[in-house]
């Protein structure tokens, strides 16, 4: 067959490792720790279905083409607020989930070639959209405690760098699940105004806290230069594809031009159904018991941690999200551990080096565990099975280890 | 409040046309046949609903991250061979809707700034695509009987260029209303083969042809160079955003690539409802009862038109789609007619010239009807509401009248 010419990005972007993972980590009996899952017995399933049969048993528009749904946006107001965030329905734009969200700001802030500002260990999905526009990628590194090194940022800004945009997660970091803290949020903000740089913050764990709060978003600070990106996917499904932005309204006509382009912007039968489910009010609670059960699981992974891996390992109790990032000792190469692991002990990760964004042979000694998917038993379980494959390759040296 | 600096398209790519008429023509007792909506009352509500029902009653993953659900590409293969189309579930690629199916197919073929060929007269949604890329765009005139000029087509391949797509509707043009004769389809697919241009086939309204058979689309004639995007928007309905795109399988990869970065190419709810509705075999007599339906609002159209509109004004009764264009006689400018139609009469249509991509003064005296969204009752009443406003326009040589 001849071949088709396609544009460039094509011959350097390739898939990323997620999705491989998604296969790899898929496969019946493989107690997975690789993707973001949220646990699916905790779906409010039976209320998302009364709620969808409502509407369409009483809305002649539902499956209508329609402009976006407004009831939804005050719904997204009253969350934020939630959150610590004072905004209007006029700032309000509803996309087809987080990623949209990242996507369509990106469209908007950054031209082919363009420079960006993101952390050396990044989530995976924001580097799959800057990569097509073959952007110069400017880094800095992230404070395992603190979060984003914004003495970097600041360093970058006043060398003259001027990027089209800074993206960050800045509550439970995916991957590094690190929440940025009270003191940097201010300087970063500040910096922001300063140089006249938008912030795109990626926020879809912002209500997975396990403290008795969280501290409020970048977005809390500043209306201009933070454009804040929040999903239903982490608090309500993720197949439901919904979520929203948070912009100053003089920016909402030209998203609204690139979500056209994208996929209409017609409302979907989704966002009257959440408007619908969230109109029952049992938002809060759902949001509570969430917190309650995903807190114990991540405690539940830590205890393990701490008993069957070996010494040496390193991990923080993370405040917020749905990920422990831990650094092995030694020379431990896991993306080589992660093939023996699924071999052996039908168990799965995310190797930390799938997050480098500068492709070196950073975090090759790290991984990225979720705890929200599977129950107690079963991260017990999983991390006991991990800690075993660990202890066998580094007992015996084998390929698990860097050369 | 200063200024954020955006992407260099922001300068010049202005919100469509076809938006703001969603916004005119939606207003209470607007009598619209504006925009290319299917009609509400023929949806299948009660049938989607228990099928959504069910899905969340027994699939456990029915909310959750997963990939593209196989067995809806199994219902597309069997859809696109009533179409006149063999193909592979490998070669299908699941989509938000056709838009975003055109999108994904721009992306991947596309770069910033390089060539593209349509017609003079085309769809807003696959302009406001391109213009995102700013692109060299070439035009050919569309013969309002035959469809596309393909000698045209062949002059600029032959004269050198090579654009990254040719984009047509083959069957019910949006908005010129024609279906592509089976030699200029025949003829094209040589010249693609030929000059090794892929073309994006547009294929919305395939399903919705009022003789006894449609002609088979381009992709029934070449796998290689024929992109196809379908859609369940009007055979099902559009709230539900899904649709597909034919592809040779090894574009598959890249398509995974660019539509994880849109909105991370996890399947939908709305994916698994739509494969359970059709399991229940339903689709093909639907099909027909729309056929049917809009086969009737057709003809009231084109009568009404007969009897109400003024000598001289020209169109065709299409044999495909939901559209009728209408050119007027004289020098009527619609841009203006709709303005006095609106204000005086309460009834829409779309301007001609919003579809004109040269932005000259191409199709000023023409407009885009729709016909599938109102009862025949109320198309009676609209053209004839329409026909008035018109005549006074022309009686008194007012506003309307281009100078």
């Amino acid at each position: 067959m001849e071949e088709i010419p396609l544009a460039g990005w094509t011959q350097t972007v390739k898939r990323s490792a997620l999705q491989d993972m998604l296969v790899a980590g898929s496969r019946p009996g493989v107690l997975s720790f690789a993707l973001g899952l949220p646990a699916s017995e905790l779906f409010p399933t039976a209320a998302y279905s009364e709620a969808v049969t409502e509407v369409l048993a009483t809305d002649t528009r539902a499956l209508q083409y329609g402009p976006p749904f407004q009831p939804l946006k005050k719904h997204v107001v009253e969350l934020m607020r939630l959150r610590g965030v004072v905004c209007r329905e006029e700032q309000v734009f509803l996309t087809a989930g987080a990623q949209q969200g990242v996507n369509l700001l990106t469209r908007l802030l950054l031209d082919h070639g363009g420079q960006v500002l993101i952390e050396e260990t990044a989530y995976t999905g924001v580097q799959q959209v800057l990569q097509l526009y073959q952007p110069e990628i400017l880094t800095v590194p992230t404070d395992m405690e603190t979060g984003m090194d914004v003495e970097a940022v600041e360093d970058l800004l006043r060398g003259g760098a001027r990027p089209a945009l800074i993206y960050t997660v800045t509550e439970g970091h995916n991957p590094l699940a690190v929440s940025l803290s009270r003191e940097k949020r201010e300087r970063l903000v500040e910096l922001a105004e300063q140089y006249r740089v938008p912030i795109v913050e990626d926020d879809p764990y912002g209500f997975l806290y396990y403290g008795d709060t969280s501290i409020p978003p970048l977005r809390a600070l500043n209306e201009q230069w933070v454009f804040y990106v929040g999903t239903f996917s982490k608090i309500l499904a993720p197949a439901l594809r919904v979520g929203w932005l948070i912009v100053p309204e003089s920016l909402i006509p030209h998203l609204g031009i690139i979500k056209e382009a994208s996929d209409i912007d017609m409302h979907t039968l989704n966002q009257r159904a959440i408007s619908t489910y969230l109109d029952g009010g049992q938002l809060v609670e759902h949001t509570k018991m969430l917190r309650r059960e995903y807190g114990q699981r991540r405690d539940a992974m830590c205890r393990a941690l701490d008993k069957h891996f070996p010494a040496g390992t390193r991990w923080l109790k993370p405040t917020g999200g749905i990920f422990i990032w831990v650094e092995l000792p030694g020379r431990v190469d896991t993306g080589e551990l992660l093939k023996v692991a699924i071999e052996t002990e039908q168990v799965a990760f995310i190797p930390g080096h799938a997050f480098s964004v500068n492709g070196d042979n950073a975090a090759t000694n790290c991984m990225r565990l979720n705890f929200s998917h599977n129950s107690v038993e079963r991260i017990e379980d999983g991390i006991e099975r991990l800690a075993r494959v660990l202890k066998n390759e580094l007992a015996d040296g084998s390929s698990a280890l860097t050369e």
